[in-house]
């Protein structure tokens, strides 16, 4: 029997609550400041609010002050925070950590620097850790499609688990693997963590399809706007491949499940869906974010501002090429700028031909 | 102004009369035998009834017993039929195409010999026609994804026109390229049509996720089984991907839209989604066959009988190493075999590692 020890009760963590459970480990789970309310529920009902389910028996929840009880012997620590709080739970880990815990982290993300310099967020987090401690735990990462409610209701995931140790990787996963939650391993971390992220912000452009028709009067309508998806997908299918090659992953994770396999999830509803889909329908930006979204967390539409305004830098830097990434670019452009939806369809695939010859006219 | 004269008047090949017409080309549609009806109707009313529209101004319909009329003087002739059509169509283009025409074919499948080699259905059309004639014209496909309906009502559609002349392409891309279908051309023939067949057979198990919930009395509930979904595509990524290896195509094809962005639009609905959800529920395919469906074309199942049966030849031969290609196994396991559905996952993605040596102990 393993304890796991998981920081943020939100839905994906906890959901891996329930593979932990079925293989019989012990699973304590330690809420944020944020999600005080989630613990009390827990601990008087059972049931996690936002998942709507009883946690398995023997999940003990515990409050942000309990944390280092929590944190007593664990063998392996999650970090389940959201993308906006890696730094504070690399804080906290930096006192709750112990020598020979392996972290594994669930964060979906990347941060810049002022130069468009992108690091993937495990290592954001274990920055926060003093060095000597920092190398004497070992960091991992949990990547593919996962919708978090599917893993508790014990419906069939594949997902991939990325760090830089081969042993522990192995470790990790025969501690998660069942019969329903199917764990690949890979030393692709870059690769796996950047296509986390990335796919997030292409997940976006999901909506546009149903937006498009809202805005037309043609939410009903026989015909779709499926076409237009397909081809937003393999176009952001291309530019995942683009990601690996200027960040230094392997193509073979973004055509796998941490690439194409979680962008077609995330693309398939959520909230950044929605948000993209009021983007379609017309509604600028700026309003979708500040009055129809408000107080609601946009993973998706934070990564486009992080990641769209580093390819900014890095283009002016003369490291990305201008043609490159025009997807990303425009949902920068929405997302950002206020701009109005304008697919730029004939810088997609590297440039509709003739097109592009009748505008050089 | 061109003349392009359309063999077959399925959806498909009557949604391209929509830009064919918005750029002012002459667009005549002959029946085959089995569009007698159709045919008929647009003659009448002017509407296609399969796609509910009436076609655009100045498209003239033809019975097959006057093609000749319909191709005298056409610039460019298009097989509009299915997979099973495509050797009839082949025998009728010997006697009506003309030196110099540009043949364009929208067939989606693959043919196999009796040794599991596999060919395009472009060679397999253009075979019929007597060796002087064929050489004397070119041929040349469309792929990528495209709803016909869609194509119809003009909105955005990105397709590849692929072939193995540059001109020709050029030609074809400028004559059909509207301000919503967007075209770009590819030299990787093989690459793309070996993409448009095998797509086909995964989004098939595009209709499982559904199937398994009905199966399961949770055609309602909360949480779906995109996360089934998801690992599915990933995994049918990846063996485009190994397709473009064995048969020789490009990756660039696999990972764009005649690959994933087809595969994509594929698996959101249609008639070989439903026949995959009624395997997915758990109803022998003998049975969707021969009595829930019952006379309904179903392309990707058709594919996934010559595709599959050609894997299991090719690997008899040693040419396909029976680890790879563990889906398109099982899909023919289940259409060919009447198995049950029963997702091999620990053959997925090279093999799940920890799976396989417990297996093995």
């Amino acid at each position: 029997m393993t304890t796991v020890t998981i920081l943020g009760s939100g839905i994906m963590s906890t959901a891996l609550a329930w593979p932990l459970s079925d293989n019989g480990h012990e699973v304590r789970l330690v809420g944020t400041h944020l999600d005080r309310d989630i613990i009390d529920t827990i601990k008087k009902t059972g049931v996690h609010p936002n998942l709507d389910l009883k946690v398995p028996e023997g999940v003990r929840a515990y409050q942000l002050e309990e944390a280092e009880e929590a944190f007593e012997d664990a063998e392996i620590a999650m970090s389940g925070v959201n993308s906006f709080g890696v730094h504070w739970a690399g804080e906290q880990f930096a006192s709750l950590l112990k020598p020979g815990m392996m972290v594994i982290a669930v964060t979906k993300g990347m941060e810049a620097d002022d130069d468009g310099n992108l690091r993937i967020l495990p290592e954001v987090l274990a920055e926060e850790v003093p060095q000597e401690l920092r190398e004497q735990v070992s960091w991992s990462a949990i990547t593919g499609p996962a919708i978090a409610g599917e893993v508790a209701v014990r419906h069939d995931t594949c997902v991939v688990f990325a760090g830089r140790d081969a042993d522990v990787l192995e470790k990790l996963a025969a501690t998660f693997r069942t019969d329903h939650y199917h764990i690949w391993t890979s030393m692709d971390f870059i690769g796996a963590e950047v296509c986390a992220a990335v796919k997030n912000c292409y997940a976006f452009g999901g909506g546009f399809m149903d937006g498009l028709l809202d805005k037309e009067g043609k939410s009903e309508a026989k015909y779709r706007r499926y076409n237009y998806g397909a081809a937003l997908f393999g176009q952001a299918t291309r530019e995942l491949g683009q990601w690996m090659e200027l960040l230094g992953g392997d193509p073979d994770t973004s055509n796998g499940l941490p690439g194409v396999g979680d962008m077609f999830v995330t693309t398939m509803g959520g909230r950044n869906v929605k948000a993209g889909r009021f983007a379609g329908a017309g509604v600028p930006f700026s309003e979708v974010q500040n009055e129809r979204m408000k107080d609601v967390t946009l993973e998706g539409v934070a990564a486009i501002r992080v990641i769209g305004g580093a390819l900014e830098k890095l283009t002016e830097r003369g490291v990305v090429p201008a043609e490159e990434f025009p997807l990303m670019r425009h949902l920068y452009d929405v997302v950002e700028k206020d701009e109005p939806l304008n697919m730029p369809w004939e810088t997609f695939f590297g440039g509709e031909p003739q097109k592009q010859k009748q505008e050089r006219v």
